[in-house]
């Protein structure tokens, strides 16, 4: 397996992103493909005692980064990593590409260099979360904004086919995520996408209300980007809200100190449960290669556990699984 | 001041609100017009030495409840408690209405028996939310789906003069619900609902990301009530989960349950801040009378609190300072 790695574009900076990767080199059995400075890369892989057999370098030396017009710059900039990174995909010898750069970027790159499968008009970026008894998927995680109801009918079946492979579940459940849990509710689209869903070749559980979204009762949450994006960061905010009050609470006396160090193996226990820590990045789903997003604040750590998303998710067929489920349900509409 | 209270409608029953006002006539200044079983009013009135001459009672026996068809129930049950207190609203010889029972049929009765403020499409649910450091207000919380950008400028207006009285706050700082911090992110109703803002008549400080929510970087919070709805339940459904987690860490060994003891104090003071215990109820807003909805799982205590919040929107002029805000604002956009 040939998978291509964008250096650039993470908080931590190339030569953290070229660690994860020699990481990865040593663990997982696959070809590197680094997009970035050969010296940066060749001395990092030296470091690892990785050898120059395992990789080779495309080289360039910046991204597109988060100030720049996306879809712009995907057509304008041939010498960017997402681009150099994106045409060779596209040459056919590889197999994946991750980066950790501009999101944008990379949805508009996806959708221009690496084209749409066959039946989806959005390419959707998904989140996994924790749930409290495991985690699961959301999508769209804000790619896609004024999404139409089949839209939204079409990121469940995308989203179903990945959560098979990433949460290695046979017919995952499919929630719908609404304002209430009896049909019927929430506005238009909403109402529309229900409806869509019920006749879908998923395994569709009904409304989820965001009050829940953490109870697991569904593996794959749909919704427009908008709502998705709005959720996903209500959750984060108010996690580091009540974690930064927590450890202010801890820190304001000794008493407190000595309850907090007391505490803390079973806090870390219970918060365990709690974690996405295998999930180093998510694919974008809808194109018709395997691409993937690392968050940009992902660290060696985080991109070595990256690749191995990458890998299980080409070892999967998700790309595959995508197109089969969109070929039945154009066939079962006709 | 003569304030109607519908006694049914919550969790924990009529006697419960009855115990409320009793409560709340012993401390503050108002005659209350009771919607429920005389029998009852009087007996907890006079378990409380409440006199017979503080208040009076609107007899009947039910409420329209969360099961019934909201606007359907408002014009076809003249004898339920919250079309009895509309209606006697309406009559022109008390202030307020307070009821604790189903949202869909107080904004039913809202619209159809109270009526709008001219110039307002929608009438709004708000919800007071606890920030970092303080109070803010949320709407719509989910009364309106499918608002066009108008609507939330709307929201805008009437929150802005809402904020004013229940945060005792001039010029209250108004912020747009959406996906990005920078002007020109979100769906189509955002971008339009940003340009409608910036030209309205309010301390407009531009989008909040849900991410930010609880950072007090807006007074007033303004969004679709699809959106308002998800992201207020994803803030609930968040704090239960860690809170439940944290609690489940406590109680898992003796060493953490010594922690917790050792933490509590501190945690509770951080914790105080963080809290909406001054908030009993919150009003329908942009109906021509003083309508308040309290939550369904109200107890006495809160009950006594969503009075007191009536009566300070009432002496507060929010009502009135509505009507002027769009006079101020046809008069701007002619």
């Amino acid at each position: 397996m040939k998978l291509i790695i964008d250096t650039f574009g993470t908080d931590h900076g190339p030569e953290s992103v070229c660690q994860g990767v020699m990481s990865a080199l040593k663990k997982y059995d696959f070809y590197a493909i680094l997009v970035g400075e050969k010296a940066l890369v060749d001395r990092v892989a030296k470091d690892h005692g990785v050898s120059p057999d395992a990789y080779e370098v495309l080289e360039t030396d910046h991204a597109i980064s988060n100030h720049d017009d996306p879809a712009r710059s995907i057509r304008r900039d041939p010498e960017a990593s997402q681009v150099l990174g994106l045409e060779r995909l596209n040459e056919g010898d590889a197999d994946g590409f991750l980066s950790g750069g501009s999101t944008g970027a990379l949805l508009a790159g996806g959708l221009f260099i690496t084209k749409r499968i066959k039946g989806v008009d959005r390419a959707a970026l998904t989140t996994t979360l924790p749930g409290k008894k495991g985690p699961f998927i959301l999508l769209d995680a804000g790619a896609n904004m004024d999404t139409s109801p089949d839209m939204v009918k079409q990121f469940a079946l995308m989203g179903s086919s990945y959560a098979e492979v990433a949460l290695g579940k046979a017919n995952p459940r499919v929630g719908l995520l609404n304002v209430g849990a009896e049909p019927g509710k929430g506005d238009k689209r909403s109402k529309e996408a229900y409806e869509l869903l019920q006749d879908a070749p998923i395994n569709f559980v009904g409304n989820i209300e965001s009050r829940d979204i953490l109870e697991n009762k569904a593996d794959v949450i749909v919704t427009d980007g908008f709502a998705g994006n709005i959720v996903l960061k209500a959750l984060e905010g108010t996690l580091s809200t009540v974690l930064t009050m927590l450890k202010e609470a801890v820190m304001s006396s000794t008493r407190s100190k000595i309850g907090g160090l007391l505490l803390k193996p079973a806090l870390k226990k219970v918060m365990a449960r709690f974690s996405t820590k295998d999930i180093g990045a998510a694919p974008l789903l809808g194109v018709q290669k395997s691409v993937f997003k690392m968050h940009g604040n992902s660290d060696a750590e985080t991109v070595c556990v990256g690749i191995k998303n990458l890998i299980d998710y080409i070892d999967g067929g998700v790309t595959e699984k995508i197109r089969a489920k969109f070929i039945e349900e154009q066939d079962a509409s006709v």
